[in-house]
């Protein structure tokens, strides 16, 4: 998978931005339309206190068909009640009129606050006329979704003689289960909706569901995948395949730009006694703030990657046969330490971008990959007045 | 339950801690001595990679009698195989020949970097002498058993009759499972063996248990009752109350001294489903990185409180009847947002120590508290060069 120098929407598909004041001066407020009806999958956050949008968009996604996405961030449109559903569905009613398509076929997100009430009447009047704006550069719509991002998130690469797209945003409460934060997957390809849902869970096992900046689960993660078919049938295989490596890498690039970050931390589990244990030690991995401040200070601590894989209690661990490496430096062998001097090369290593830490526990065939990223006083700048700011 | 202004030890038991060279000025070696064998049960960590005075200790509690615990700071005697199991014996045996006691009534410990070569030697010739310098203030040994704690740690209050010490240290690699990090309880009230076990689980259950600085859970936990029976017979289910009280204290101090904490972060959990549910609720607010930095930064961001709540997935949450309160003031009422107004009231409570989240589920009996502490850049600055410092 080659991604493509400049990020591009797939035939059909087009974005628009606009401020409608809900920030300062970015974009607060995107669009995204496919000239044609799109097949269509969406994943939704497992939490179980959800944005107005997800409740909605789980009804709607049933009917396997969308045409457009509406977001706004600032405000997330969670924990409003009644309210907040009203409000989410004036919010896709508008954009509805707007792009002449039916209501049901467009989808909402709203990123932001937790517990205010949308600002629905800027919405609708920010929506007027924002048809004639739309353009086929992802990164318009990009920056539309953007929260607590250093920089918009969109990639494209070619499949099966088609396009494909990610558009995504981060970068803190993420910790994505059976779906993630906002993102949208677009293509041209031609595929049956029945195969959707399956090519999307697949790659967003591996991928987002693998991702963690903070071990927080948002309330409003989703995943959507848009299929208008302009480019024709493609070979479901070759399309399955390129979706998962192109969700992996947006998986990376949100890592490496989660709130405060200054680089991407990467677990990589081998020999587990079965892929659940690899997933669950991975993920220990990642998230431990001991491993995380270490990845951030370029200090070899290994004891700290042994505390992380041991604290899996539920999981199979025989410390005499777990073998550890670090940016591709061996430092445990079979529960030894190996002796590396005064480690001085080894801390160079870690002082790069990425962090990379195997394990292998000689156990089984379990193996897993986690995305994660280094703890760092931006982290707590970001998030002591969020709130408030 | 009334500590004592100046905490002091049971009848029977003294203390002494010395500096060794381990540590460049500060206490790094401590011995705790009852001149009678003492009735003893023991927790340990549940992490799957122990340290050797771990694996050690799991063999000697089984015995049921400690008469000495000598413990040392700076290197954990964790992952260093065969030479690790052999230089805490020899740690062990010395304090035995110092203190002229049997080796199998001696407890070791050992507390801070994992991963490096116990210096034995350097203890071993510490050890000597050492029993001419006991005496009876509990901070003494607490003072020799610190890492990044900023103050020493030792309690004391009377119970049925007796008298109940805990000595313990903090404060970071901390979310204690079945047990707890280095902590000490002496008594000298008579109990029998059979009873201390399950009084110290029902006791820790509680308390230790329900602890976390920061998710990450320590190799080298370690949490010993010693009762020597000095002061006679007490009432059980007396002394298991406030054996309860003072642990609870215990980690509430603990978790305001978590590395880098300015405050002590308090979730209490009603109305869920049943136990279980209470508890993982609670610590997955405590231990989420949005509501401690939101705790740091005195922000009532609401929102966090429940995301926290409901990335819970196994537990039992209906959002429409979740009611939240912030340091006594309802802001979330069965699924509405309450209206503060300017909310300055509030941020004046959050801006104190400690912040109390309180969260009644309204699903059934289900009750729990945990403690953990807020994340400031403290906590970084300590941990992003640890192994090196």
């Amino acid at each position: 998978m080659d991604l493509h120098q400049q990020p591009r929407l797939p035939l059909g598909f087009t974005c628009a931005a606009r401020n409608i004041g809900l920030k300062e001066n970015a974009p607060d407020l995107a669009l995204f339309y496919s000239r044609v009806p799109a097949s269509a999958a969406a994943l939704f956050t497992r939490n179980h206190v959800v944005g107005a949008p997800v409740a909605l968009g789980r009804e709607l996604i049933r009917g396997g068909v969308l045409q457009a996405i509406v977001a706004n961030s600032k405000v997330a449109n969670v924990g409003m009640g009644e309210q907040g559903l009203a409000d989410a569905r004036r919010m896709g009613a508008a954009a509805a009129r707007e792009l002449d398509v039916p209501p049901e076929h467009v989808l909402m997100s709203s990123t932001g606050v937790i517990g205010r009430k949308l600002p629905i009447d800027k919405i609708e009047a920010g929506l007027a006329g924002m048809k004639a704006e739309l353009q086929p550069d992802p990164l318009v719509g990009a920056r539309g979704i953007m929260t607590t991002d250093t920089h918009a998130k969109a990639i494209s690469c070619d499949v099966a003689g088609a396009t494909l797209t990610i558009i995504a945003k981060g970068s803190g409460m993420i910790e994505p289960n059976l779906a993630t934060t906002l993102i949208y997957i677009f293509t041209d390809a031609k595929l049956p909706a029945a195969s959707l849902d399956g090519l999307l869970r697949a790659a967003a096992d591996v991928s987002f569901n693998m991702l963690s900046i903070d071990s927080d689960t948002s309330t409003s993660d989703t995943c959507a995948l848009l299929a208008n078919g302009l480019a024709g049938e493609v070979d479901e295989d070759a399309f399955g395949g390129t979706l998962t490596a192109l969700c992996t890498r947006m998986a990376e690039i949100m890592a490496r730009d989660g709130e405060g970050a200054t680089k991407l931390l990467r677990a990589r589990i081998s020999g587990a006694a079965d892929r659940a244990d690899a997933r669950r030690i991975a993920k220990s991995i990642i998230n431990s703030p001991l491993v995380k401040t270490m990845a951030y200070g370029a200090d070899p601590n290994l004891g700290r990657v042994l505390m992380a894989v041991g604290k899996c209690f539920d999981c199979q661990v025989d410390p005499t046969r777990l073998s550890v490496r670090l940016n591709g430096v061996p430092v445990y062998d079979h529960g030894s330490r190996v002796d590396l001097g005064n480690e001085s090369e080894l801390r160079a290593l870690l002082a790069g971008d990425p962090v990379e830490i195997e394990v292998d526990l000689a156990l089984g065939d379990g193996q897993a990959t986690a995305f994660g990223c280094d703890l760092t006083p931006g982290y707590i700048d970001e998030n002591a007045a969020y709130y408030s700011s």
